[in-house]
């Protein structure tokens, strides 16, 4: 499939986690459109699971919508680190747990009609428990969550968010109807 | 857990689709912090499934993330308009089918720490075939996909959103690991 053709492109705003800028581009039919869009740099979010089977949540204050939701750990990446890098140190600082074995569970964009985040979920196992160590404006609480109690939390929707859905679908395998 | 208390809010951006602000807010420790935030009227997403299991989705080229992906079919709210009526008029648009029946399968933010965007995403059955009708700025090819043939397409990345992650996940039952 042929890509659009950029025109022009207006960087409207740069602050410290977000950039936005309007793209003008000519599509392949020859017509000019205008894309409104985000840059994020990118985030790395971890499954951790107990020997037990349990799954380590956090629970935390979302301003931008307004509640609280139970979330896998998960960060922003941070410039010249590695996505496992990343994965290591939000881990430790959300959950105080080490992961002993990182896998890559799923990729995926966000929301790619209008921002390139780009996510990379893993799977932690052989967790060795340290210290939680929250970044300073993070307010977290940690729960361990048994399996069989996902998709009573996905009903109630505490668990509401794209990272964490594709996670414990994904690992569980569970079905949504 | 306690909400964030806004001190102050800026609109630093409002397009056509988005609108970005920062917010600053006192933490419930009393620490002042900063919190940017892009505002979505919201997004519905349809995973259309046709009476011999075949799922309908549709490839489009992706201006913010450079590349076309396999997708759910999938809009925009409009002001006024139910997520439902939302959901048939964009299937009918991308995909030329008329919905039977509609189920939520799932409803989530596509990434709360800095975006409001909530995505429904609905199963449709029981499809009548019409005319597509594409809006004048989408190019989108459609394709009929097998369920056995989802773990390949999502390996190969072809599959690499998270509104169809979850779909197909959710609806399927599938294992990543």
């Amino acid at each position: 499939m042929e890509p659009e053709e950029l025109i022009s492109s207006e960087t409207r705003f740069a602050g410290r986690l977000l950039r936005l800028r309007v793209d003008t581009v000519r599509l392949p039919g020859g017509q000019v459109s205008r894309r409104e869009v985000v840059e994020h740099p990118g985030a790395v979010a971890v499954l951790p699971v107990l020997p037990s089977g349990e799954l380590v949540l956090v629970r935390q204050y979302r301003h931008a919508v307004g509640r609280a939701l139970l979330e896998v750990p998960a960060g922003t990446r941070q410039p010249a680190e590695s996505p496992e890098a990343c994965a290591r140190r939000e881990l430790l600082e959300e959950t105080g747990f080490e992961a002993g074995t990182l896998r890559e569970l799923a990729r995926f964009y966000v929301s790619p009609g209008w921002a390139n985040e780009e996510l990379i979920v893993y799977l932690a196992t052989g967790l060795v428990a340290r210290q939680p160590q929250p970044a300073d404006d993070e307010r977290i609480a940690v729960e361990h969550v048994a399996p069989e109690r996902v998709p009573e939390l996905v009903l109630k929707r505490d668990i509401a968010d794209a990272k964490t859905l594709v996670a414990v679908l994904g690992y569980l395998g569970l079905h949504l109807v």
